[in-house]
């Protein structure tokens, strides 16, 4: 069932393959999403209701209509039940255990001659969190956005989702928000709501940076609206490789690589192994586990189309091949996993041994789920507090010492033609 | 001189205008850059000869005639001339002190039960920095994005810059990448350049991420490349934003006010101030020093555009003022500058006190220069370490701990619809 690939030949051309899985965004959908956009940018909450009406057949008589009220959350609370609101409050643990580490301070530094150099970090004042509705409703997203931003310090962090026609938002939806502490959330979903986040309206708090999952109405209304706001990543399929050895347990691969291929037929999982018998073996598992799973078709054509086995000289090579993809999720199942991370440089999220599976990562590992894609671990991190936070640097110079600098700062700034950058230097000491 | 703007009415205004200096990308510069793009991504090191032909009037015989040799790096060292090197050397001394205490470690957690969580952060592999050439060439700028990138331990780093007719590179910017410890650099300018950087050519190295400033062709290219290749902020029009109370010396606000006003006509050079006074004795300064500045025209203008004067109720309102503007650069220049620290909150570098001006900060102050501007300070940090590394989470669970966690994560997986995601936690307790 999986292709075998070689190294040498075809890594080029799977990595080709890997990293081009982009959603083009046709030209009929973008000047409808930048309609949209112009229209609740100039017309606000008035625009939002109509596109409200329009697309979620929700006619709400004012825009407050559109704030979900405490009593809503509660009822939503109720229905969803104490299991599940268990299990999510386990995950937000999880969360903070693991962000918690990433929680950046402002440091300064204080020279002897009396100059101050710092940086202030500063959480990001306004954000707003898209979650999508429908059938990819879900709650562990809620909460992989919703921790780090608290942790960073987020002050207004609030959710934009779609409404349901009878004016409901998901059960679900709401529980996660509770348990993640959000306790403002807007029925407006799709572009009209990002852009009523993007550019604010009566009702909706103009945010500094928009996050969170969404259709192609939803990614295109991210991309138009970056540089007036800040964007996350435009996540892209989903991805796993395995890098493995002899001792690899064949019914945990084919399990695992299972778990990713069935997001969607553009998903991809891919083993690369020193052991040609597990590739074999792997393969008879698939087949063997996969009857029994309810999206047995998306995961045949996934891996049909972008799954593999790799057959590597040795592990060092098996790793060189992976840093290459840069895969989002990299399983290790060697004998001894943890001796393989010298060994990677880029991968979004990295699960060690064999009790350590992707799955558990995508709800309560503590690690991040949105992670970089189609090759971008190469530059880009998982979602982190990191990303709800800036850098503002500062520096404090004493009289004496600036005059150190006075003379060099005038020569580079003449040579780099800049009189007026002299000047700033020149009038300071004009007296003495 | 100043323009008076009141703090009630105008400050959207302001803003507004302020925010929205983007220099537009017209269809044709687009179209010709994308033609360059897919020209050199297929055709490589003979479509990037043909375009430094064209474009630069420079025809080598082969492409590796476009690779800057050590003779030539040192011939510019020696004709440039010991004490400006002396200069750079001291700009990069400055650099690290301020530098190096951004660079991050790699972190793991050991929990008792056996948990390991962590984060490894690992350099991006290859970044190519764009030089401009031209009258635009700042050595400056190649030292305050070299060396980030090198403290963060970027293995590849090396300099796409445009090439003269006569096959010659600027000598100060091969100067200041021998100060900056950059060995390798590439005469490829333009888009052609960048579009070698983002696709790889067999000359040149693909590039993980792409940094530096440049012309409306070369961001354009960036822009386009984006994606293939990460790419740095595009940098937006030069502004100066200055609190000051009545303690503040007319003739420093004057002079640094220009200092930034010279970059070019969207330079934008804020007042904020609580008296009154102040404002007058301002202008005073500004039409006394201008007639000695060569660059006056530009600073003429782009106070007539962008710039102003506010007249604040007091400080803290001053600071709110400057926070919706979230200015590049921010003086304070107040009786007790650092107390307003707690009071920032966007800014992308602020300089303290009356003798940190903020040309001080384009060269030597340690603090680096490429800043979030626009109003992107809302969400956006000073060019620095973290823009050269990434993280990579990473977890490993021994067997009885994924035990405890096997029914809330099945849970959670059925509840997303993901069986497959609920499979791989099933298979490793079918034998239990």
């Amino acid at each position: 069932m999986l292709k075998r690939m070689t190294f040498k030949g075809n890594l080029k051309e799977i990595e080709t393959k890997l990293h081009g899985r982009k959603t083009e965004i046709s030209a009929e959908v973008n000047k409808s999403v930048l309609d949209i956009i112009t229209n609740v940018a100039n017309g606000g909450d008035k625009a939002l209701l109509e596109y409200c009406a329009k697309f979620d057949g929700f006619k709400p008589e004012s825009a407050t209509d559109l704030i979900v009220t405490k009593q809503e959350i509660m009822d939503a609370v109720t229905r969803i039940g104490p299991d599940f609101i268990r299990i999510l409050e386990r995950t937000k643990e999880q969360l903070i255990t693991y962000h918690k580490n990433q929680v950046e301070k402002s440091w300064t530094i204080y020279k002897e001659d009396g100059v101050i150099l710092g940086s202030k970090v500063t959480p990001i004042d306004t954000v707003a969190l898209y979650v999508p509705g429908g059938t990819a409703t879900y709650p562990s997203t809620v909460m992989m956005n919703a921790i780090p931003a608290k942790l960073a310090g987020v002050k207004h962090l609030y959710i934009i989702t779609p409404v349901k026609a009878d004016g409901k938002v998901s059960d679900v939806i709401l529980a996660a928000a509770y348990v993640a502490g959000i306790e403002t959330i807007y029925k407006a979903g799709g572009a009209q709501g990002v852009a009523a986040a993007a550019y604010g309206t009566k009702t909706i708090k103009k945010a500094d940076k928009i996050v969170g999952p969404g259709n192609i109405f939803v990614a295109t209304a991210k991309k138009l609206c970056y540089g007036v706001v800040d964007i996350d990543m435009i996540a892209g399929p989903s991805e796993i490789l395995i890098v493995a050895d002899e001792s690899a347990n064949p019914k945990y691969v084919a399990a695992d690589l299972m778990s990713q291929a069935e997001h969607d037929r553009l998903a991809s999982a891919i083993l690369i192994t020193t052991s040609e018998k597990l590739i074999d073996e792997v393969d008879q598992e698939l087949e063997r586990q996969i009857v029994s799973l309810p999206r047995a078709e998306i995961i045949r054509e996934s891996i049909k189309n972008y799954g593999g086995a790799v057959l590597a000289d040795d592990l060092k090579h098996a790793f060189e091949v992976s840093n290459d993809l840069a895969p989002e999720h990299l399983e290790v199942l060697t004998a001894n996993p943890i001796e393989a991370l010298p060994l990677i440089t880029n991968a979004g999220s990295i699960f060690l041994g064999e009790y350590s599976p992707e799955p558990l990562g995508d709800y309560m590992s503590g690690t991040n789920h949105v992670l970089p894609t189609g090759g971008t671990a190469k530059f880009y991190s998982a979602l982190g507090v990191y990303d709800f936070i800036k850098h503002s640097a500062y520096s404090y110079y004493p009289k004496d010492v600036l005059a150190t600098f006075k003379d060099d700062v005038m020569t580079f700034a003449h040579k780099e033609g800049l009189d007026a950058h002299a000047n700033s230097l020149k009038v300071r000491f004009e007296e003495d």
